[in-house]
């Protein structure tokens, strides 16, 4: 094997004690009582706490640490050619507010783990090893998600990044500051040599059909709407009906036609009304203002741009007729993501060389790698989820399925070491 | 004129320049900047400062001043029989959350007015002239609304409404002690001779026939349900539609439904969706709670409970298809009130006096005089809304709408001083 002195990689596998440990001690910060789970929203105390914890273990094992302006923690064990990019994984460990304990986390932490039983076994390489965690990918606090990546890859300016506000008026760069986390490294950040990151599904496929490693082969399409919608706050009594501009019913006509459209375009179409507030919020009084969210999604380009078209239409068209106002803003927009063919038969070999059944699947959720697979060859592992549930205090993956992902990570991360891509 | 001494009361009218310096002064407290719109929630702060306010008016008066366990505040000047009951006006001080000043604050200023009008002409009645002022009339903070006039007449007892909480946990009782208006005045109170209450009318129909004084016959029917909608928070990206119990999509579809529900019953019945809350509320976690309230009213007793069972109905299926659970709450209930024809006639008959046109009309909104209808002859007197505009900080009427309206009222209570109701 090119480029790799010591023992031979076949007899390596990660200690899956200590990757559940780690996940359950880093699951009390933020801990939800009464739950297995946590709320670390980007930046907040709970966020640094959790933060100052997995730095902790990085520095035990004597890697080079780097932060740079967004917040972004590179861990890296050197090669012995010290010019040659390093093979990264990584993923995040900020989590939503109501969220569990392995989205995110197990990445990073699965990455860690990757590393120490590399170093433990003595094994030197002739490519660094990186893993890091990307600040605010859950975009729960600040939008859009999977900023820190996006910063990485120079897909956003640094200096745009930081002035991001929170729904209080919270700024990114201040709360940087405020928890010690702006560092000096540079953004864009050293392209990596590839990128590969783990994450549980977060969906149902895997479990349903009993299969443990979730081969992925693309990100679906992101779109993220804002919609402040203003009209005409009134008696709730003596207003009659035809005199009204509500714009809380704008907001619930929206909401049934975007459910409405999933069903009539099919496929992998999911449409989500997350967040809705109306003001003054009163049983009496009809609103004068509702603000809400439409997270649309599809694997497909052209269909996500059908429904976003068809969304903004039926928003005019219902707007017009109730005599309301409309200010939308995009708090987001990614189009699919193809990852490398390359790369994503290395995950599938991996998966079978370590005894796992696999299959391909695309991911619904956004994740960091889709930002590094726009600079480097990039893919994704996923490992069940217990139900297909996350964003959720119940959350869970068995520890059997756990260590199974982090030994395809830790096979795939030794792959690319040694593999050449022609660009 | 029985029962009267002193100055002929045709000659008496009330000074308009001091009822709206008056209503200026009392809607500085609490005033919205940049608008002439107030907010003085219920037992607030601002509440208080403006109950202080009009007691110091009445005290100046030399009026006997009475406050109750509820903290509606009393003022009567005496007659020269004490046996007698007094023939009342009053209202509400306290507002919504993005108010106006006329709301409520009119019925109480002028009623203050009338009766600093007969003292100072001189005039000694038989029966006393009383004005007050009832706690949480808006029930914007602490449900239901006309809290204080329904103490006040029997229809709660006073130790229940002593533990109603509001959004935040805070109480009554201890919001009353807070503020210093937990008064030792019994309840039920004194059962009045008779009660009328001037009042704007919050909605469009006098202005847009251009009559000054609206006769009120009656209060439309109210209901206000609060559901809380539980479901299963999950990700938004990776949750198939299919998969879906999303409390918001159902919260959705019960606002347009009920919208559907006033076209279809037609007639005076409303529906308002005006309070709605999500949890988490984030743009990319299909939401595990919803909460929102429901307000049905119609004049018609038998269509409002159509309209209540049409509406549970649907909750119900919608609930079961949706895969949701919903735990309803009735936080206001009363039955359309008719007012007394004898003291409709008197109200008719003083506008004509006072030289003002007038039609009958019903009231949308819930008044403290329908509490009042219970135990005694009743009724009340609209003044016009421009725009049709209320609970909004555009509130307004013009001035010499207000100055017709309280000199209908002064005649009004005149009048009924000298009337007998056999019972």
């Amino acid at each position: 094997m090119p480029g790799t002195t010591g023992a031979d990689r076949r007899e390596l596998s990660i200690d899956p004690t200590r990757l559940t440990a780690r996940l359950d001690e880093l699951g009390q910060i933020g801990a939800i009582p009464g739950t297995i789970g946590c709320a670390r929203l980007a930046l907040t105390d709970d966020d640094k706490a959790g933060r100052d914890l997995v730095r902790t273990w990085m520095e035990e094992l004597g890697l080079d640490i780097s932060i740079d302006g967004i917040g972004n923690v590179i861990a890296t064990m050197p090669g012995f050619d010290p010019s040659l990019a390093p093979v990264m994984t990584g993923s995040h460990i900020d989590t939503v507010a109501t969220g569990g304990r392995y989205d995110g986390n197990l990445g990073v932490l699965a990455g860690l783990e990757v590393i120490e039983t590399v170093l433990a076994a003595g094994i030197e390489l002739e490519r660094p090893l990186a893993v890091g965690w990307f600040t605010d990918e859950e975009g729960a606090r600040f939008p859009p998600d999977m900023l820190g990546s996006l910063v990485y890859v120079g897909g956003l300016p640094l200096e745009d990044a930081l002035e991001i506000e929170d729904r209080d008026g919270a700024v990114v760069g201040d709360e940087l500051d405020r928890i010690g986390y702006r560092g000096a490294a540079p953004t864009p950040g050293r392209v990596p040599h590839a990128f590969v990151e783990l994450h549980i599904e977060q969906g149902p496929i895997l479990e349903d059909e009993d299969i443990t490693i979730g081969v992925v082969e693309g990100v679906q399409g992101i779109s993220w709407t804002e919609l402040t919608i203003t009209g005409q706050s009134c008696h709730a009594g003596t207003t009659p009906m035809r005199l009204r501009h509500d714009p809380g019913y704008v907001a619930a006509a929206i909401t049934t036609f975007v459910r409405d459209l999933t069903r009539e375009l099919g496929g992998s179409q999911v449409a989500t009304v997350g967040r809705l507030d109306l003001t003054p919020n009163l049983v009496n009084v009809v609103p004068s203002v509702a603000t809400m969210t439409i997270d649309l999604r599809n694997t497909d380009e052209a269909t996500l741009q059908e429904a976003e078209a068809r969304f903004r239409a039926f928003v005019e068209q219902t707007a017009e007729r109730e005599g309301v106002s409309v200010d939308s803003r995009t708090l987001a927009r990614f189009e699919p993501v193809e990852f490398d063919p390359r790369v994503i038969d290395i995950v599938e070999q991996a998966a079978e060389r370590t005894g796992q059944s696999s299959r391909r699947l695309p991911s619904g959720a956004g994740h960091d790698a889709q930002m590094f697979a726009r600079v480097c060859p990039t893919a994704m592992i996923f490992t069940p989820s217990v139900n297909g549930i996350s964003h959720n205090v119940t959350e869970y993956t068995e520890p059997a399925d756990l260590e199974a992902g982090a030994n395809v990570l830790l096979d795939v991360m030794l792959t690319l070491t040694s593999m050449e891509f022609s660009t």
